[in-house]
């Protein structure tokens, strides 16, 4: 045994929050068998990647290793961690293991995604353990914004790893299972060697609350609005759409779910057994023919989404419901980085309406799903382990936690994505750097940063193209003027005339002075053409497009 | 005079943080004497405006009225004030009012634009006035976050308006003049009848901070730093650069300032005399040679602007300087909505070099421009107006200003851009409905939105572009098979062939199908070729791309 080592390896979620995938090895070096820990997607933007639906780890470094790959474990149903499972599972080909809601989840994405839905095999809680080669896994349960998150046990020769998912302190979260103090202080006492650590609330510097803080503000803010009240939270966040609805019901509102993928977690929370007290709800239609004192939306869209509810109900209705003046409209969610715009667009179409638009500024209408320092302090304090490895979190957030770890005496170490540690001794040590970076999934297509598709999309945007097509007869003189068609780039130019002539002028004059050993040469004919055209738009309109140019040669 | 009204027209700045331009008009209906207040820029995005260099709002209206157009007075040197005057002035042709500093920046503006400098005149403080037709207008000083800042009192035969620019009630700013509350209690005790007030930081419930409560924090941070200091803010903000130079000064570092904006704006504020108790800064040179613990840089680039300092630092060096382990990054600044990703990148490249990042988190290192909700009250309690109508904000915050202004018994109406008030009676009345929009201004050209470019450039960004090029021979039949070009599109789709081929394949076998009619008309042709290329796209890849057609038809 003297040569294995334990290996841990972020294919994915360190060093960025989203696309969780990290892979744990323990065996002789560079045979390691393998287990993964999520597989998870990030979303697309329009600054680095437009038009792309999702962005997926890319996963060639344990693609290229999958006969080692004994078992993928999925802590929790946010798409972060389990979303990219249905596009990447046939790469990989291994059983997953997760706990009843989120093993309902992903065998949705599966079946989605045609593959295999009997992979996903249901596991209990600890003390329940799945053996994957050298290691033996349990799941432990911890708070978080949605049902059944759980916290990894990670057993292998080399001892025992904590892995948390994403947690939170929560002892009153509503739907689910408290978090058990007692539970991991017991592990702490048993010897915890590594513990790898959700990072994401390292900046927020007071303990966090629970869910049950919420119900008061909230009746207090239901009960005071005098027509039609909207709330939006994610989906998932199934305790907080109780919280909502109980508060809805105390203040003698019906509650109607809007959105599919509230439809879609009620349902599954619901078969997964743990929504026994949700309050009765209603059915869009049913809303209809409510006084609108009396109703409650909870809908989907909390990020701005443009094709969810709540944009929908910003633009005009959804599903035959829509606002108007003195209704209330509640975000009981925070806006992730990035959606800013997304969401107050919302807001201000709402005020265009004269609909109340109330936020958690305040801090009254929504709690953090992720530890915050103090948590993590005290997390660290429980467990007591002898390293602690940031996870789940910007390179600030690894960072930050790296330093808080320090500051306790646990060794550590910053390990972002494709950072192989060696976990064997008391300190991890940095074993290899692989290879990591990011797919995506648009349409049926799922391409990498390397095929260049994003840098053409990204370039036609910022510069417009122009496309010049140049026929080239038997004797191999340009056959009439070339033709110009432009696209994202302003009709007239300086002269007044349109672009596209103005472009052909230059062109048919440049060719006209163009020697025969460059016409007959397609890559340099090409050359000239792209220049003159980018040199005429610099004329014209101050900027150098995209050329595309294409040259038919007539046979002889 | 019975005839004559008072009208207040936004076309940009309302509805929006950006591209301010009120105009103010006063006659009769229809034929009244105007004048402009400010004319501002906004900035483009990704979103919205790829390869867009700046926003301008869209004066046609008053373009078309410019023989009615008496004067532009421009209230501060902030972008979203002044930085379209240079591209659209010639549109308009009216003198340029503004303060010292202000008129040097617009000058600036103007004879970069190519533009007539000596239309900006340089205006002191009230009493003295400038006429424009039946308007007196005079600046007063105000507190805001760049020197010089000013509302307009602006007298017409109906009565006064106050229009606040941007202001904060700010005792003790650093660099200008404090606000002066007995000048605008006289101003109320005199009698105003309409205040057009800022409206940003409407939803901020505590009391604006005064710039004079940030040094001692600065110190504190700066003394225990162990190596280099580097802070960034606006480089408009003059007062803060002091604050923070003179803050490096007491712990002993040399200053050296870094970014081409900073350079202008210190250079521009000395000319102006306002920086006589500037610390002495050193250049980029010297400061190569000074240790480290001994420097403090003040650059560009705190709203993650790719190209200023702060990023160009963050990635590596800039000017021959670069951060290391141990040295000091502080964002003494606020990101705007929208600006997150971008200062989130720097953060984190910072953080994966070792370099700690400080920001505005606690409040500690940086104070609004703008008046907080209670001074916004407090300035209506000094001036008293009969009527409030809230600018400078999007929508949510118009509306919010509203509702103050009203529980404070004051008339007062939401004007968004297009809607002309007219403020004659003792309430404001909406006039008119006016065509407004944004003026895109890329490389040399300035375009609307209806032209249809950046429609197009998104467009090509999301869903990719397929060229289609096809010959057609005397005879009218296809010469050859059509050649595809794909842009921003997966090499291979699910058959594993090339997509240019497959398309092709397909193309040619449809062209085999298809008949002369159709081949002799352009343009069913295209709407053929199209259809097909777009089936094929989904079968191969499951999306639809943009599709350009080039058909060239030999002649007889």
């Amino acid at each position: 045994m003297s040569g294995d080592r334990l290996i841990y390896l972020p294919l994915g979620g360190a060093g960025e929050v989203g696309m969780n995938a990290y892979v744990y090895g323990y065996g002789p070096k560079g045979r390691e068998r393998l287990i993964l820990v999520d597989l998870g997607v990030t979303f697309p933007d329009m600054d680095g990647s437009p038009g792309v639906d999702l962005i997926l780890p890319d996963i060639a470094w344990l693609e290229e290793r999958k006969d080692r790959l004994e078992a993928i474990f999925i802590t929790h149903a946010h798409e972060d961690h389990v979303g990219a499972l249905g596009h990447l599972w046939a790469r990989l080909g291994a059983p997953v293991f997760a706990r009843d809601f989120t093993a309902r989840i992903a065998a949705r994405k599966m079946m989605e995604a045609g593959q295999p839905v009997e992979e996903i095999e249901t596991v209990g809680l600890a003390p329940e353990a799945v053996s994957a080669g050298p290691f033996e896994v349990q799941f432990l349960p911890v708070s978080h914004s949605l049902p059944e998150a759980s916290a990894l046990v990670i057993d292998s020769p080399a001892g025992r790893v904590v892995h948390t998912g994403d947690f939170k302190l929560d002892l009153a979260p509503g739907v689910g299972e408290p978090f058990d103090e007692a539970l991991f202080e017991g592990l702490g006492q048993k010897g915890v060697k590594v513990l790898v650590c959700d990072s994401t609330n390292v900046f927020s510097p007071h303990p966090g609350r629970s869910e049950s803080s919420l119900p008061a503000a909230m009746q207090a803010l239901i009960g005071q609005a005098p027509g039609m009240v909207v709330a939006t939270t994610f989906a998932s966040n199934v305790a907080r759409l109780r919280t909502l609805a109980q508060a809805a019901r105390e203040c003698g509102r019906s509650v109607c779910l809007l959105g599919r993928a509230m439809q879609t977690m009620v349902r599954t929370a619901t078969e997964a057994g743990l929504l026994h007290d949700f309050p009765p709800t209603i059915s869009p239609e049913e809303a209809g023919d409510i006084p609108r004192e009396n109703l409650m939306l909870i809908v989907t869209g909390s990020q701005g989404e443009r094709r969810a509810a709540s944009a929908q109900l910003a633009r005009g209705n959804y599903m035959g419901l829509s606002l108007k003046e003195g209704d209330l409209f509640l975000f009981s969610s925070m806006t992730i980085p990035g959606n800013e715009r997304g969401v107050l667009r919302i807001v201000n179409q709402l005020a265009e309406r004269g609909i109340d638009v109330v936020d958690n500024t305040t801090g009254a209408y929504h709690v953090s799903g992720h530890a915050n320092r103090p948590d993590l302090e005290r997390m660290h304090e429980l467990l007591r382990p002898r390293m602690v490895v940031p996870m789940h979190g910007e390179h600030r957030h690894l960072r930050e936690h790296a330093k808080l770890a320090a500051a306790r005496g646990c060794a550590t170490a910053i390990a972002p994505n494709g950072t192989m540690l060696d976990l064997t001794g008391d300190a991890p040590q940095p074993a290899e750097q692989v290879e990591t970076g990011r797919l995506y999934l648009d349409g049926g297509a799922i391409y990498g940063a390397l095929d260049g598709v994003l840098r053409e999309r990204i370039r036609m945007a910022l510069n417009g193209l122009v496309l010049v097509t140049l026929l080239i007869d038997e004797e191999g003189e340009p056959l009439g003027d070339p033709w110009t068609d432009c696209q994202g780039l302003p009709k007239r130019g300086r002269s007044r005339r349109e672009l596209a002539e103005a472009i052909e002028a230059e062109l048919a004059g440049e060719l006209g002075r163009t020697g025969p050993k460059v016409l007959a040469d397609d890559d340099k004919l090409i050359e000239v053409i792209k220049r003159r055209v980018r040199q005429a738009c610099v004329d014209e309109i101050g900027k150098k497009p995209e050329v595309v140019v294409v040259v038919s040669r007539l046979a002889d």
